[in-house]
């Protein structure tokens, strides 16, 4: 829409406007992962065992809640060690939050498959596959920052390595473990 | 309510606030896409395969996911790209944004409908028409922008006036589209 | 909780962060008007016409959906008309607010009574019955702002007392429409 | 994912960024306390005296609705009591912070087994006990406020006492009016 009568002007969008929306986000999708825990029907209203039982048998939507929300949380503070750092927000960079944000709102549904169907391999790898493209947009947005030189320029060249190296191995560990997890799943 | 009491008073809501207003409704716009995306209901809840099926025959909800994120983010940035030369909001300014602001809030059923009848006609109409009206009232806002000269006086009349042209082409480009698409599908 | 600790301490919040608050409400309550509308089911999903008629069978919900958005807009917009004079938040103003956000939060499930049963009489007494409070909210918010002597000393009294007559007044002929309606319904 | 990496430098997340979250998460949490309360179904659509009935029915929904938002304002405000004294964010400060966050996002769900399930003791359980974690969270905060020394140095120490006490009795009675409420149920 705005792409071909902006070609011609470099627009660099607000950096609080973005942390905003990246805030916002974050906070939306925290929350709605408690929508997915339905409350469970139970025959006699006021039984107080058979609403314990029932809670118990949902206990999965529970653990998927706990993690799914430590998960987001750990997003979203990974985001901010890098974004403490950037001065100005570029159009690649900007791009490069949107598939970032599409992936973190996109978790709560990851998060009630997990509650669902907790012990199938196939939640297995949406889940982890999930956080997988987070941490290379993450390693991205650390490429790219480095390259367009947009980042603090108080900030240790090393510092920089070091926090893109962690997050490029962390990434390649996990498509390891993923290939590896399919790869037995399906021979 | 308030308009009878202040008809005399020239009331100015302040930027910052329309700003913040925008961001939320867009931020939480982009996050409940993923609440029209149902858990599938499989009966073996350890097959990998039949769970790999059942996401796989609602491929199309993901398929709008992503369009309908992208959609509203690109429609966030074109709001930006106004906004940040706006210096004061005026009344009517407010209500082309309420306007806007219902035609964004709107879009995740628009995505739902996508999602569940991707190769109806119908399903198209809803959701071009949609973003016509948003493409609309950006148009409207670039031209009261520049009628009431309540934007940056920095900014190049000639900048301005590329931006409103880029989108009344842009919008009379999508309601063409939109007529020939409904008269092929009546006739 | 923390009312018995914090009694000797006159404590005020932040102006800004109850702002904030008020804000996000808002923009939630505004968005999630759209996921009371349901996606319609049909046999023929591809029958453009059959999904045509499914929608337009909905279209209360459509109408719902745009005088609740602008009834929100409304009352933001009130809101923020009484904000931007107030200096400091007092204990007895957050207390109102609260009420207030109460009323604002809960607009939704009033849209998605009106968008289901719009010309059942009780419908009308909810919905109706929620703008009531809220615009005795306002006023409430007006005569305290005067009593507490803490709006904005450059502001003229008589704007003051203006506002606050006219949202008394708009309250009280909602309470006497919402009377006479109920009067009518019950004889 | 970013505590390998930065394990040598002392990570500080803004106090700005971590109130926004909380408030958003406040904001959202409170709003879709809505979302519970669903529209009752009813044969006559267009009877008055059937919808105002199938409402009352539902009466404990809207008494859980008020209950739960009141109790979110409360959470919100005993956070903005101790957070206005707070200088910087320390890593043990946020991990707390997002416990607490976990639990004032959860308390929809708890709300919405109260509306649905009021006398049965185990949603009394659950209640008190999400209310009782949210106590025990801001009990810790002060604690590790004192501790790590990130409190406001002009605030006396005998108010941050005074805050900590409260906080700490209150949590100790919950805990004790739970055990009690438990046993009796069991015996």
């Amino acid at each position: 829409m705005g792409e071909h009568s902006s070609s011609d002007i470099e627009v660099v969008i607000s950096r609080n406007r973005l942390e905003f929306l990246v805030d916002g986000i974050f906070a939306i999708a925290m929350t709605i992962l408690v929508l997915e825990i339905k409350v469970p029907e139970i025959a006699d209203r006021k039984s107080s065992s058979e609403l314990w039982t029932a809670l118990m048998h949902h206990g999965a939507m529970f653990f998927s809640y706990l993690v799914s929300f430590a998960m987001l949380g750990i997003f979203w503070y990974s985001h901010h060690l890098y974004y403490r750092f950037v001065r100005q927000v570029t159009k690649s960079m900007l791009a490069l939050h949107l598939i970032m944000l599409a992936t973190a709102a996109f978790f709560p549904f990851c998060a009630a498959v997990l509650g669902r169907y907790t012990t199938n391999p196939t939640t297995m790898v949406l889940y982890v596959g999930c956080i997988l493209v987070y941490m290379a947009c993450i390693t991205a947005l650390w490429i790219l920052g480095e390259k367009q030189n947009i980042l603090d320029p108080g900030l240790d060249r090393n510092t920089i390595r070091r926090y893109r190296r962690g997050y490029m191995r962390g990434s390649i560990a996990i498509l390891a473990y993923l290939f590896f997890f399919i790869a037995r799943a399906c021979l």
